[in-house]
């Protein structure tokens, strides 16, 4: 599942040593972070069965380094709770049974002060195991680490997406974060920019980490395309409905117009009507939409209508790759603190698409499926992003719930063309 | 809804005052004892529809007080969070737009701490009220403050019922009280006791609190009939597990075995076989089958299968009153702190029954049907008892989660034919 | 399940076995007279669970002659379809599987005709026997017949109200048989009539036919109370109608307010508006609603909710059945062939109830319970009236569907309170 | 949608005229042949959503060339029967509302008879406007003439697959038509036939009819690879089941799994075990399992974890049309009149794959998606294939119930991954 160990495979065996204690250190100590705006009665609730309790995640990440790392590596390495395997497991069917999913907003214990003792232990026996190992197992265990440190991150992510739900299920609008509406900015025009027919090689073919679904590197024909400048804004999503956008089932898939219809879906979700105006759930509360903002909260559906709509399409994920391995991987992530997408700043380079990381994933027109030659890696840790490769639609760039050193050209994130928790947004192409 | 104010009507003003403030805060307070084993996390779930999170039954509770003492009486009352009344409203339709019942688990603000905050606001407006009104005003409220005092001990039995399931969902088999097993007694063997027949006068025509369905007063021709002088046990109901009770659809009533196949009942709600043996949930953990206690958390369903199978039936609602008007309200009640039923107490007289009250609700096989005449009070507080009487059966004489002070000969509790996680039992009845 | 053989107990044994005969081929014969309207498709269709194919229902009542009566008297009888015995039972547990309900509409084979076959083969079988058997075998069998026949009148009422509902799903409306629109009468003011206070004996003690559920005779106390003096009309319910009735909770029960809504009822089963005007399916075409007919195809919760919202409630079985049966069976049955409720004739005599028998079921307030010392006949014959006995409530009377010779005083019909595809209907009571 | 006329454009206008009338007539009669086993009662059924009522697919496709051909062409054409537009409309949402999909056996009437009048109505009004119509119109109409005969065709397909559902609900398995069973032949193994990496053309680029989704031809990049020398067959299916296959979630994709679970599947579908042994529905009846067969009924899902099993893959649909455009359109099609997948015939030619056409549809890895360029058509005759690209899997080489005339190496049909109930089968691929 992990290619190599690190970014930087020429560290020396002290650098390596001190850089995955310091990063295993920071990732855990984010997550925690993150949850510094909580209570404890929002880590307990799961709204829907795509969400997970925030004390599901903090300890289901924990399980992971337990299970992957010091069990396997650790002779004498005792859980402090066994049991916990049952409730913290996932998915892993090769690892043995495990709790419902659907269900783990059922359970109340062990507390959330628990799990954060568990976390504690878990941390302190990877740092003490980190700090004393000699340097053949450093080696061994370094690309599990890595990978636990990215699935960390992952769900992160989650995090502030389930807790975003939560806080939404709540009539009083509770405010996870303070904070001032990013002040309106002068749009720029949606251009496009123009790329050229290529036989290209796609994936990852780096000495860094990256999940096995980003490779083999491999061949795609791509026929010259345009790109759109920036993502889609609120305003121009706001003239997709006020033009009977949901109303017309010319403009959808047949399964996204049944959607549309069972649901009841009018705007994006978080949207709500309120005296005529629209507004929006935020995790800074209730907020009117901004029309500079980029839209987000959007299905695959609605992306794909909005496209058909403009006259456009959505790119392939071949083609957002090959415009986005030329830019830097900047923008609005969650070191932001913003956990929400913000205006397109004012100069921009008009030959370069803005926006490409960060603020919201981008929704493609391709189906998440095997890149050819894949293969899952052998073991527990291959049973994860092989299995989901059907009904989903691959998603590009990060989001403002995304970490900087968690994204890559290459990375390949997937969800049901139905999903609308996540932050997923819309950026155009065409043919030439 | 409220016949008369009080069970001794010949107080006097000053002891009529006394004994509302004592009575209010010794109830309401046992509410807060019967949450000292929770952690904040065991408030907030709601495990299936049925079950409300125990922070709910603490607000919704203080809101009754709230919205049909303070607000109609105090001119210059405030509520403290006006919004409350949108979470905390149960099913009054007339009282405004409410949160829909299946979603109270999905609220994690206003926090456990600001409940009880809330809670003592409306304590202390409520002591002061009491306190200073005129004798007048003090009169006129008693009936509302007695109804919602019984409305609050309905919500303890529901707060003891849901926590019970909210634990059960847990494998970890979370315990609410340690507390020892009872030891086995001599089980005295089940007899039957006879009534003659009568036209018999039935319901409530005392001065004291009542609710409005135990009335009107009224007469009904009861035939003779024989009870069973003791509740059926785990270990007769075993038998009835064992004979391939749950396999036989002969036993059962249409919709009741094609609940058993749904569900894929084999057994009590709450028993899981371990290595051959039954075990079951309890507040106080998992235990071993005590077959000399009482059977509990049957549905009628079963109720009804088992008295078939024993060649008898179930009383009903008249046939129980008859007998249970007759012999003092006593047993194992709330008060107790057992949170179980327990197994019958060495020597009883044989000529009467035993375990009328507490331990078990008693499933009967009368629908829950307004009794002749019955008008539901006006406004609110009549939307209540009326508007269930509906493909419910009628249960009597109360469980080890009801308070003593709160059960009556005349109570009527009712549930629907497979609702099974209250305290409910059997007791069979027969033809002479 | 059966008291007796026959209404007559003193006939001749040659009497008795030509009554036996020309009421076994009367009453089969009607049944084929019923199709006579349909085509072929008319017959497959099972356009809701509580619906069978009218093909299943010729089959299936003489599969019921076939096992009950063929097979255990006749040593040498071929089934000429053993394999019919899995397709046709209804709900017999104890005589072997069976093909599960709901999936009655999914099967062409046997055809139409084949089925016809099998019935003229039942029908020459049981002639044949009749005619030929001595007389202690025709005593024997009596009883078994009189209720194939009485079996068989149940499923011809089925058969009216199920092709009515096949055929109202088709946006086309066909016409099942055309027939002009009863002209409006002058409707009679709906008046009260007064009866005393009664310890009643209750249920049946006749000699002649009735079904295991109207007994045992016993005694039920009734007070003293009023009968409205006719069925409530279409006019009256539309008054319902227009002072939202469908939009105040208040008005229903709790269920019943949760049924509309999921249900979005506005009107009873079958009205359309049409331009403003509502219209009803009838088996005569779509038509505009008579005012003075009997309101029809309405729930047990509409005729609670407009008892409600008329200041009334509805009649006890009891109540119904003591008015009742000092009462001529007389009325607009199926033998009319209107299939439909007409308004009340002319000159009625003011002291006596009208339109008691036929037109529509009467919903009672009573829930579908065992009368005192109830037991099911032994076998399989007894396996039918009691299992039903849950969250269902009795109909008395008979209706347009319901032949005369099929109805009693006693007669208990029953359906869950949500059920409105039969002709069922309503009638006022009140106390003194 | 459609490209071109005509397979041969070259034709004069006389042998234009001609062709068009006998395509014509010989497709639409072939419908009517399809139907001669059938008796009336199996025209009505719709044993689930996906299933269309035989009748209903003989007047849908009346109302198409109605719709598309007559009304726009015809200036005084009169339908017989204007409403039967709502009825028999199955998609397209710009000709105006449907009848709901689910409720198509829940009609009744028109009946069969009437809807063969319908048909021959249509029939007879094309004839004659072809054989009168001018030149100029003729041209005109050719194209949509040409998408109704393969419309028709596609319906053929779907009236032979539902019937075959329709029949296998039934208990008493009917027989659609008597066959002998296809004696076993000496299967040759499985081998691979390789194929060099190519940029190669994909897609329709003749000058015949096709679907507006095989188009536009366009470049794709595919590497090297193998194909399986023929379909798998029942006796390489069973191994799979006897390893386990259907119990091991390693095998399955995360949804497949789930599928499996609550669908309980244990074999394709179809299979019923009796006595031990695997037995098979086919519309010659219940036949055992012939392991030369080709392995038929199986989802996408079961098709992918086979593949996994097997340690190989599906081919992509690229893959798959560039081995097949170099072989002739043979094989087992619905002309043959089996109705069912026939073992592999002896001498096969080694290096070239066969059993490509006919048989059983072959499922790609590839999601059914829009080639580069894809636009659908304008109006009406467009709201076809596009609507469709999401959540299915392109299945390749039609089937035993495919008309050899409807096929081509470019044909795309495409259904969602739990589909099991068309003629769907599995050839492998691999890496070289």
């Amino acid at each position: 599942m992990v290619k190599t160990i690190q970014d930087d495979p020429g560290l020396s065996p002290y650098a390596l040593r001190q850089s995955l204690l310091d990063t295993y250190s920071r990732v855990r100590h984010f997550s925690e972070q993150l949850c510094t705006p909580l209570v404890t009665e929002d880590y307990v609730i799961q709204s829907m069965p795509d969400v997970s309790p925030t004390r599901w995640h903090l300890a289901h990440t924990s399980w992971f380094f337990e299970t992957f790392l010091l069990e396997p590596n650790l002779p004498d390495y005792v859980s402090p709770h066994p049991q916990y395997a049952f409730l913290f497991n996932s998915y892993y069917n090769s690892i043995g049974e495990r709790h419902c999913r659907p269900k783990r907003g059922l359970i109340s214990r062990p507390t959330v002060q628990e799990i954060y003792g568990y976390r504690q232990y878990v941390d302190t026996s990877i740092s003490s195991f980190l700090t004393t190992c000699d340097e053949e197992t450093l080696q061994k265990v370094a690309p599990v680490l890595t990978l636990g440190i990215h699935h960390e991150q992952q769900h992160q992510e989650l995090m502030v997406t389930d807790i975003k739900h939560v806080l939404s299920c709540n009539p009083l609008h509770p405010v996870y974060q303070e904070q001032a509406m990013q002040p309106a900015k002068q749009l720029p025009a949606l251009g496009w920019i123009s790329y050229p027919e290529k036989l290209a090689w796609i994936g990852y073919n780096q000495d860094g980490f990256s999940y096995d679904n980003e490779g083999p590197y491999h061949r795609e024909f791509v026929d010259a395309y345009q790109l759109g400048s920036r993502l889609i804004t609120n305003g121009e999503y706001l003239q997709f409905i006020k033009d009977g956008g949901y109303q017309n089932p010319l403009l959808w898939l047949s399964s996204g117009w049944s959607t549309v219809q069972t649901e009841q879906w009018q705007a994006p979700l978080y949207w709500e009507m309120h005296d005529g105006n629209w507004m929006t759930m935020t995790l800074s509360g209730l907020r009117p939409i901004e029309p500079a903002e980029p839209v987000c909260h959007v299905s695959y559906y609605e992306a794909d209508a909005y496209a058909r709509w403009a006259d456009a399409r959505l790119a392939t994920e071949a083609e957002w790759e090959l415009a986005a391995r030329q830019l830097p991987v900047e923008g609005n992530f969650v070191e932001n603190k913003k956990f929400h997408p913000v205006p397109l700043t004012a100069s921009t380079t008009p030959e370069k698409p803005a926006q490409m990381y960060g603020d919201v994933w981008e929704w493609t027109q391709s189906a998440y499926l095997p890149y050819r030659g894949y293969k899952p890696a052998a073991g527990a840790l291959g049973e994860y992003n092989g299995k989901f490769m059907c009904n989903q639609f691959v998603l590009r760039g990060g989001s403002c719930a995304t970490s900087v050193t968690h994204i890559r050209p290459t990375y390949r994130n997937f969800f049901p063309p139905d999903a609308r928790w996540q932050f997923t947004g819309i950026r155009l192409a065409r043919e030439v």
